[in-house]
């Protein structure tokens, strides 16, 4: 197949014949594990074979970093094949990794990614111009590596590859719920293996001011019940993200959202003390006084002491959600409004951000801020962070400014990977901006916020979903068919496994909790039929839902707080009722298939009677378990027309659409995620079109 | 049901009241989750609810050690329920905790690690003399917080517990594989639930020197591939086992299995070296030279500076499999036998085992060894490590000499866990010691051998096993019914995975890396069916068995490496068949349950193809495969024959047992566990009696 060694400086001219070889349109992907999709891939016969005689040459630039980065390259190979692999040098090394000149001593934004990566028979090379891009190239290659018929090997494959956004990122809020280090730190392997370059640390909230102030040090005793990074916990994720290729942006959010800093420090709010850590969920009123000077001589201080603990350029003020009724309750400041020309809360805010970007800047950063401290006049150097939506974004692009998205990559909200997919950061307004204009918007960041996830559950609710932003950030935007997306994620998902993440572990674990140690195997089975099937409500609903209020003390213990955001039970089974409908209802296998399926499901309910009568959160979930059986008694008797060749009557499928109505109504703040393809069984088999009518 | 609150010194006649009242027999056990059985148990109405306020008081004899264990125990309560716990002091704790006195500074066997617990829907009390008997209550406490109709609870119970043997542990070899230190620290939490007091930890061996030593660091550097543990990591782990009331005995097995000193120090050999880490397993012929002065006055200063890093008062010097060759192919050897009147290598062993005593002796020490140096005339404080037989230990209690029992108790041979229970180590020839003898029986260790763990299979090999030979070292003589003790094995498994255990979620894991991380769910789920009735080869057989012979650079990522040693689906397959044969085969749920199993069974052959064809770990086991779909089939014809109140055949019958008869032989060195059940149930209809005769 005549697979060349590219140098990093390739020419357009060569990368664009590659792209058109191996096509970027779904359909044409080879099946190769890989998340992000390169940026152009050729694939070959045959593969290179992996066995503990595999080694890695460095040459090139040299560092530490590099090395670890190999150290951590073979103890993941290692992990995945279970093939002891020992760093030792090699004559002919299978692996040689070339990187020509370091990359910055901090990381800056839009630093060189690219890489290329070319495996045969006799041997693998990444060549990249940095260690970044080197990195990235160990990264594919471990996604490369499957089991085969005859051992462990890694198909022969030509990739050029490089990001589409330089501003990759993951925010997780460790203030809601504290995020051990640990955790962190499992995450952040997944950050590099998903090839995302921004680790965004979302360190105070009203629930809690997560970091050691030396400076203050009130902030942190009484802010955070004891839960907080320490300064040298602190240096030591940086490095173990620069080691990764990751940035790391912290945020503390100003002026609202900042109850926590009230507690040792009453003085800075605009209402009267004494302050207490928040305990509850939702937007609050207290926020910092932006008129009185001695906030902006602390916060001055604070940024000082801030910005010399993070390296990173960036530095994140929040800005987000100001109620503004601490400001008109406080006459002070209604005063200073007048005085200074302030008709609004939003202007009030307005001057606040102006006064704390001034402070940052001094201080030698640049910030970053979300929708609201978008003020018409900031200087140039800001990066609007746009959680409301895609318009702000494009909005600040066509005044010159610098954005990322997150409105669509909230993980909180429960979407499916597709939607998430779906949302590209130049679709929607930002593409009919001009191409000067799509260059300020550098990319996005997905958002982990954290009502609702401890150290138990978190990283079930970023993985694998955040590969699939990962690659919409990363690869080339004509990616975009989502059933390999969800092909490549399910592999990916495995893999990220190895790297200790916990996302499926957790899992049974927690099921096994619910039923109870004791519980039987076969118990357990149909509680876990049960669980796969059911999604947490959606998007903002969760409080709404709820029979008490929650608390960041209320235990995470229950159904909602154990099942994945996302069935794939009930997706495939949608695939598969779309399937069968499309068919005119004709294809014999698949409606085995549904039977099948719809069987267990109306006689999970029996099967899980003894475990609701002892355990008090397999109780919660009854109503939803009596719901599954009766959708699949209605689901086997639509198949029962079907097969009969008939019309189901106009009666029977109003009655059964009634059901479904009721069904279809969260409880226990669950969503039965089968109903909706049940609906369209129904109305298959009682139309008088597609299902039956062609009988 | 009036509990009343015990002191530490409550009578005899109370104490065998209460047993009286509970009885011991497993039939009248309540089902409790408790692992091992207490000495003595009586339950009451109500239980106490466990929910955010509940907290711990500590009163009495108090020490750093409790705080840290009651700190230990509400992280672990916290893990199990999901309910947020602080260390938050109350007016009123949930749990008190009363400890009499402080244990030795230096745990010592012997101890008194007696405790009481107590609990009604009011509240919970610990009484303990020492800080050990109150750790062990605490655990106790944990196993019975159970998930019940209204929330979290520990039901009304009232026990007094003591152990039956005073030595009770778990011995790792961590030289054939190296064993992590946060991989032996999870199991020491492991240890710690199961009440189990001494880690006997194997650190030497022909594969592996483990230890840093500062006087001759060629041991670590030369002796262990870099993996060894400093003398740091050492001391952490000891602190560590001692917060858990687990004493840590170290062993450095001499004068055989040491081929990893020679590496460093070949002059300590009988013969000529160089020597190199062995890769392989087995016995190898490499000794310490007993004739040379130089030996001895080298493991003095080793002996020096090993008996100060670990503080416990003894010191295992291993003596085992010392196969002489060595000793008969050096004539500087054969001359001092002949001068020495050491008419054989037993006796030229007994020479060095009394040397080496002496040196172990005069550093303060008592010498544990293999059942080799028991030789008579030894000083009556050496213990003797049993693992030939029981003969050995009864032998060695008549002469008036310490035993512990691992002959029985050996993990890595794949018995059952019935097997193990069943071991005892007062019956045998120790059962008709007089008691004086029988006292000097100490108890025993379960012994995790290493040639086919690593870190990532090693707890499914000890867990949940060891509990059950933890609850035959602990418990009354007559806890020995098998029904129960697996109902309570099965909850106190789920429980230990809250310790951070692997011994479960290492299983989907290897699975669906030997799947390919794309596999299909349903792929997964027929490759899980095979996988969850087979079990590896037993006893010795592994080596004799394999295709290529064995080392450490042999991956253990094949089936055999990723199945539990003992299949629980088997089990209860073989349950029922007894079931459906001893009611004369009228039993129509257990038949109807065989036929689910059997045509699962029967049909998993297809399923698993396409990944048989993918993937060269499941190609290996493609005969296995074949083999359970055949005796599936079979069975099912069985059971046909059964419907129909017919006979079966003779020559029907003698067709199926010779199928069985190669089913029943390894391939791939796996077991078909259901085979024995299909044999009983073919025999069965084809009998004239039992089964088709009732018809």
């Amino acid at each position: 197949m005549g697979i060349g060694h590219w140098l990093p400086g390739v020419s357009v001219v060569g990368f664009a014949l590659l792209l058109g070889a191996a096509g970027t349109g779904a359909q044409e992907q080879p099946r190769l594990n890989l998340m992000p999709w390169p940026a152009s891939l050729q694939t070959g016969n045959g593969s290179l074979r992996i066995d503990s005689s595999f080694s890695v040459a460095l040459t090139g630039h040299t560092e530490a970093r590099l090395d670890r980065a190999v150290q951590r390259f073979l103890r993941q190979l290692s992990r995945q094949t279970a093939i002891p692999l020992s760093a030792k040098t090699s004559n002919k090394p299978a692996l040689n990794v070339h990187t020509d000149h370091a990359s910055k001593e901090v990381q800056e934004l839009g630093e060189d990614e690219s890489y290329t990566l070319s495996i045969t028979a006799d041997g693998a090379k990444i060549e990249a111009p940095t260690p970044l891009g080197a990195m990235h190239g160990l990264q594919t290659f471990l996604q490369l590596v499957e089991v085969s018929p005859d051992g462990f090997a890694a198909p022969t494959v030509a990739i050029q590859d490089k990001p589409r956004f330089p501003w990759r990122g993951l925010m997780i809020d460790v203030s809601r719920h504290f995020v051990p280090l640990e955790v962190l730190k499992r995450n952040l392997d997944g950050l590099e293996a998903a090839k995302m370059n921004v680790f965004h640390w979302h360190l105070s909230e009203n629930q809690g001011f997560r970091v050691e102030s030396k400076k203050f040090p009130k902030l942190h005793t009484l802010g955070s019940d004891g839960l907080y990074y320490t300064q040298d916990e602190i240096r030591d994720l940086i490095a173990y993200a620069r080691d990764r290729g990751i940035r790391v942006v912290p945020e503390f959010d100003m002026p609202g959202h900042s109850t926590a800093w009230f507690v040792g420090h009453a003085e800075l709010a605009s209402g009267p003390g004494p302050y207490e850590i928040e305990r509850k969920w939702g937007v609050f009123d207290p926020a910092m006084d932006p008129t009185n000077e001695k906030t902006y001589k602390f916060l001055d201080e604070f940024v000082a002491e801030m910005t010399r603990l993070f390296p990173d350029h960036y530095f994140h003020i929040g800005g987000d959600e100001v109620n503004g009724k601490q400001w008109d309750a406080n006459p002070k400041i209604q005063e200073f409004k007048k005085s200074h020309n302030l008709a609004t809360n939003e202007a009030l805010q307005a001057y606040f951000s102006e006064r704390i970007q001034k402070i940052v800047t001094k201080h030698g950063k640049a910030v970053v801020g979300w929708d609201e401290v978008f003020i018409p006049g900031v200087p140039k150097d800001i990066v609007i962070q746009s959680w409301r939506g895609q318009e702000s974004l494009a909005k600040a692009a066509a005044q010159g400014y610098h954005g990322i998205l997150s409105n669509g990559y909230y993980l909180d909200l429960g979407w499916s990977t597709a939607r998430h997919y779906a949302v590209d950061p130049l679709s929607g307004p930002a593409a009919s901006l001009n191409p000067e204009q799509q260059q300020l918007i550098l990319g996005g960041e997905s958002c982990m916020w954290a009502e609702y996830v401890n150290a138990e559950n978190i990283d079930s609710r970023i993985w694998p979903r955040n590969a699939a932003i990962a690659e919409r950030l990363w690869s080339p935007q004509n990616v975009t068919d989502v059933a390999p997306m969800y092909a490549r994620l399910h592999a990916v998902s495995a893999q990220l496994e190895w790297l200790g993440l916990t996302h499926r572990a957790y899992y049974p674990q927690m099921l096994r909790r619910i039923a109870g140690p004791g519980a039987r195997p076969d118990e357990l089975s149909a509680l876990r039929s049960l669980a796969d099937v059911v999604e947490p409500v959606k998007d903002y609903t969760r409080e709404a839902t709820a029979t008490a209020e929650p608390t960041s003390a209320t235990p995470l213990n229950r159904v909602v707080d154990a099942v994945p955001l996302e069935s794939d039970v009930a997706r495939r089974f949608g695939e598969l009722v779309d399937k069968f409908v499309s068919s005119s209802c004709r294809d014999a296998e698949a409606a085995a298939q549904l039977r099948a399926q719809l069987l267990g499901w109306r006689d999970n309910d029996a099967r899980l009677q003894p475990l609701e009568q002892r355990s008090f959160l397999v109780k919660e979930v009854a109503a939803t378990l009596r719901d599954l059986s009766s959708v699949a008694a209605m689901g086997l008797a639509a198949l029962d027309f079907a097969a009969k060749g008939g019309v189901a009557p106009e009666d029977w499928k109003a009655q059964q659409l009634a059901v479904i109505e009721q069904v279809e109504k969260p409880k226990s703040q669950l969503l039965l995620m089968p109903a909706p393809a049940i609906r369209k069984l129904v109305e298959a088999v009682a139309a008088g079109g597609s299902c039956a009518a062609s009988k």
